[in-house]
């Protein structure tokens, strides 16, 4: 059962990071980035996040460059969509929202629980796991010289942010990390979903 | 005795947290991020020097993320700001100015003296203690996709750069870290009041 | 004879940081960056490739924060280059883009072996061989709030990648680390000059 549960969780860990690098190599591509730049967005996108949080934490070397399948992952989704990119920009957006949104969930709480491992307190465990979740897209609109998208509008981080928030508590109240887990990536999943559909914006300071 | 200083140490310090995040929170809102994005960039103003000087001693976690006031009052100074922002943006520029001044040279004295009780060279100190300084608002500044205000003119960085030797040279001349860290903070606030009062500029190759 | 070897990586070492330092300097001036940033450039395109990698191997303090010859050899170059400048824009082209495809070479080979003799895996060692390489520059050029030069065009990012690789296919085949550096940089620098040379480009996605 440990090997199972494990197993699901790589398997679950790598679905994530093939998604995220698949976004991260569509946008060096329609910023005109060469083939070498698709891998690095690709890269970016689907691994600093969770770099950022093991280097917070102390989890050196961190675990997506302990383990060659993330990096491996996270190239193979950059050179598909390299090849592929005629198909790829087919896919309907709802589809690679929902997907997005399922490795959203599931970054953050995953960053969220390893926080809570390494002995982080549950309020900074919370900004890890945003970061796990938003921080490789971050640092990829920094490489594209753009305000990072989830700091202009949206229901995005504020998703991951909830997301890692319901964790949390669940754990308080004494559930099982699997099923605090799976209420916080749910949470997260169906807010952005939701968000997505209603046209949901934080507020601004009005100009 | 050691109990009162302490804990005057730590006040300070959620003090320039405060201002630098206040200050983080006033640039998101005139870029027109939205909540989240404003509590982003308190946070990283406050917080991320620190964080940076703390990763390259090898003071992992960073002590910003180990303590939990460190993060509540840079949101705190965030959440602030967007509320009341209206009456924040009548504050006297002066103020805010001498304010600014007062947390660069409290955050320059406290990365060195950091730095250097981690066995890092008096000179590599300095840089750290001037990381943790300007550190956040060179991260903010990249974050809103400019080139950092510290590396383009102005006395700033170099008042805290300044600030940071004054403390080296009085501790190698036998002061306690107290008085050192007071004569190397007090230095980089005056240079930096006069520097704004003076419009003193460093130099540029001409073109 | 170890003295003597270790002597000359340390010379090749400061060699390639002042390389490097000026190209930043350069830069800086090229933005109309003062006297502090042309410091901070010089030092950021000299040895921020090294301090990542290092953070993320786990060796801290890095490196160029542990040996005060290093920062003081980029902050040299950044004022000499200051102070110079008139000179230093009549250096010709092709030396400037010769000593930059050596410096590419050493920082990448030394990286990568650095990163093996912490028990990296060959497959990620490369990857921090190349970031030890071009993330000086690419951070440089974050800085500058451009999309990194890295990304967008050119074999440079690729010559230091392969170099690693030829490092590592080298060591796989039983020769000594110093052979098997010798060729990678070799092998680096050779491509990097052929490509300038030649106007090779990698592919980008047809728009």
């Amino acid at each position: 059962m440990k090997y199972n549960a494990s197993h699901l969780l790589l398997v679950l860990d790598l679905a994530g990071t093939f998604v995220f690098g698949m976004e991260g190599a569509m946008a060096a591509i329609r910023h005109e980035l060469d083939f070498f730049g698709v891998l690095v967005l690709a890269f970016t996108t689907a691994l600093v996040g969770g770099v950022i949080r093991d280097l917070l934490i102390g989890a050196v070397p961190p675990a997506s460059l302990r383990d060659n399948r993330y990096a491996a992952t996270a190239f193979a989704a950059g050179a598909a969509v390299f090849v592929f990119h005629h198909f790829v920009v087919k896919i309907p957006m709802p589809v690679i929202i929902g997907l997005d949104a399922a490795g959203l969930g599931l970054f953050a709480v995953a960053g969220t629980e390893k926080a809570l491992e390494f002995g982080i307190s549950p309020f900074i465990a919370v900004l890890l796991g945003t970061i796990t979740g938003v921080g490789g897209g971050t640092v990829r609109d920094m490489f594209l010289a753009q305000v990072p998208s989830i700091l202009r509008s949206d229901i995005y981080a504020t998703a991951a942010l909830l997301g890692a928030i319901v964790l949390v508590i669940a754990r308080r109240l004494g559930t099982s990390a699997t099923v605090a887990a799976f209420l916080g990536g749910t949470f997260c999943f169906v807010l952005r979903m939701v968000a997505v559909w209603q046209h949901w914006n934080l507020p601004k300071v009005a100009g």
